[in-house]
């Protein structure tokens, strides 16, 4: 008898039939012997809903953020009892909880709380006696009362929590794709699902697994080794496992192709190459809540550096305005920039043991005539930034060339 | 400087702009000197939306009441939320509360709950600090951890039963109507708003004032004797204040008359006059959670006497064939009925020291050749059973034979 924490996002019970089906598959797992925690998120568009509403009362800033996590958290309430009504009618016996009565402290972070421990006795009575726990996701209250969401992906880092303390088998996140694809199957046709990786590569593909798992609870999930699974709801397909590397087994060289679009370069030339001008350039940059991507910066000649960075390219405009002050005080030469380009990236823990494949793909790109702007390595992933345009027919023809596809997935060669 | 506990119902927050009167008034009484405590309920048609959506599951039994508290409480947060915020935009410091935050302890009865006791420290503490805490009404939490809701009215309840444990000076029920009428508007143009009524008054105009306030808070009210004042947050009119008798103040001798259409009734005639008949009669209907409203039952002669009763309409069928299953058992000569009545009651504690008021309405009545079917009687009432199609005729011929219309407002006789 094993015991599977189960979560379900929103799209997974958008409506009562949806809530049906996943209360059957729920009871089929129970049905083969096993234990069940349910975490869920709130129904199809309802956090949209309650978002929109707080929007209408307008101006909403730091101070409001507590009611923020008032509002939205009701969101899952209503999954948690409308399931555990489902369940019932169904014939299976379960208890809806919030995420206080869950038992899930967290710090007083309003909008992006952080766990801090999980009192399981609630939770650990209610499946000996064999309930059904059915547990809100995202929310939690902090050590005054106050109830606290998790922020983005925040249902996902609750399964991921509870599945740690309750030393489950495996945390199972179920969605609306059949799981982590070797590339995005609306760019490349073959892409292929893959059956297992590892949580380092899952963290590198982040831009392929957003979609489907946030970065946090796969960092949680990997600091607390607990086995996911990402899986669709719609399918009976098994999914994709994700673990931690495993010595006995093989590892394909490549695991996928992660790619971002509507990214934005910005360099700035002739920076003098001392100490601390690094943080001198990203700090106002950091301070104004943008997020920065690939830095690179290659070995100075004659005391003087250019450093590169890519940030989002929503950002681009204040970004290099921030950066021409900088450049004022750092008395660097030149600043520029390019907003039209895209991030693409290798990832395989495969890559550690197996030398070329970084100018294999350097030689794929070049055939495609696609010029190669920036370049940055990493152990297990190795990513280029090229203009946009051509970002569809770099990803197809890495797809192709590292045979990543549905016809050779059954031998990948290095 | 007073407190006052506001209480706002789901008409008065149907919708951010809705949400936003509400806060302005909450801060044009906070500017006056006062210290308010705000309580909420759901906005408009939202319980109507989370009841539905139970519906739709389907087959809800009593298995499933612990999850239905959980689903409806959830209408309640998302108005504290929304107009703590609401209050934060306007300048006012606030902070949402739901109904175990606030310290409401209910017994085990799902969706009928009862308050046993109120932790009040947190609100006091809010209160101090100089920020309005805005409450869920209608819920509360039971001592396993449980949430539980009230029951119809259960905002009313909530507010009173604060009030109660702060010692406000008021409790403000704001509705969609101007207050408690002398009868009902749509039926008599010239009802007249009452300044002031008892409590006593105001529970035997139950048939009025249930639109407005639910007997159960009236009830609470008067036990912990907290005034309440129940006013439109449509309109700046003071609204009707319901209180305990005032001796030194000359009470009118009617307030106002109360009616139900949609009535039936029952009657057993030829029952044996022996201890114990009527809760055999009366038993099988309450089993089968018929309410009764009206019993009389007259002297006997010879040994043997009638029994008649009324019921809601609805429940008429099923009530004549329960009743004709104890006429074989007790023996009865024969059941007979008619759902085609209504009833109307005069109300007044005024009643108490005027005589001759039961033989005017009569008088009034008769005038009209209304015949009258049956009659009972309290201490500040007088209720009577006639035919339904004359039901608006005899209350404006009574309304008008006792002077209760705004233009005779200013002067009632006895």
């Amino acid at each position: 008898m094993s015991l599977f924490v189960q979560k379900f996002g929103g799209t997974s019970v958008a409506s009562i039939q949806h809530i049906e089906n996943v209360a059957r598959r729920i009871i089929a797992t129970r049905d083969s012997g096993h234990d069940v925690v349910v975490v869920v998120s709130a129904m199809g568009k309802e956090t949209d809903r309650l978002f929109s509403l707080a929007q209408e009362v307008g101006d909403l800033g730091s101070a409001t953020k507590r009611e923020m996590d008032v509002l939205l958290s009701t969101g899952e309430q209503v999954t948690i009892a409308l399931l555990a009504m489902m369940l019932k009618k169904l014939g299976a016996p379960a208890a809806s909880f919030t995420g206080s009565q869950a038992g899930i402290a967290t710090d007083r972070s309003h909008t992006k709380a952080r766990i801090l421990k999980i009192d399981k006795e609630r939770l650990l009575n209610t499946i000996k006696a064999g309930v059904v726990p059915v547990v809100a996701g995202f929310q939690g209250m902090d050590d005054e009362g106050n109830i606290t969401t998790l922020g983005r992906g925040g249902s996902d880092t609750t399964a991921v929590a509870l599945a740690a303390i309750l030393n489950a088998d495996e945390c199972q996140i179920y969605t609306d794709v059949d799981g982590v694809f070797t590339t995005d199957p609306r760019v490349v046709s073959t892409a292929r699902c893959l059956e297992r990786v590892t949580f380092e590569e899952m963290l590198e593909l982040a831009s392929l697994g957003s979609r489907v798992l946030h970065t946090r609870s796969v960092e949680f999930a990997s600091k607390y080794k607990v086995p996911l699974r990402v899986l669709s709801s719609f399918s009976d397909k098994p999914g994709t496992l994700i673990t931690e590397e495993d010595d006995a087994m093989e590892q394909p060289i490549i695991s996928g192709i992660a790619f971002t679009p509507d990214e934005a370069k910005l360099t700035m030339r002739g920076v003098r190459d001392i100490p601390g001008i690094a943080s001198r350039i990203l700090g106002p940059i950091s301070e104004a809540n943008i997020e920065v991507d690939m830095i690179v910066q290659n070995v100075s000649a004659d005391g003087s550096t250019d450093f590169t960075f890519t940030v989002r390219r929503d950002d681009y405009d204040q970004a290099i305005s921030l950066l021409e002050n900088v450049a004022r005080d750092v008395e660097a030469l030149e600043v520029n920039g390019d907003n039209n380009i895209a991030k693409l990236s290798l990832v395989g823990v495969g890559m550690r043991s197996h030398a070329g494949v970084a100018s294999r793909m350097f030689r794929v790109l070049s055939d495609e005539n696609i010029n190669i702007q920036m370049i940055s390595t990493s152990e297990i992933k190795i990513s280029v930034v090229i203009e946009e345009k051509y970002l569809e027919l770099a990803v197809r023809a890495l797809h192709s060339a590292f045979e990543l596809g549905t016809e050779s997935a059954v031998e990948v060669k290095g």
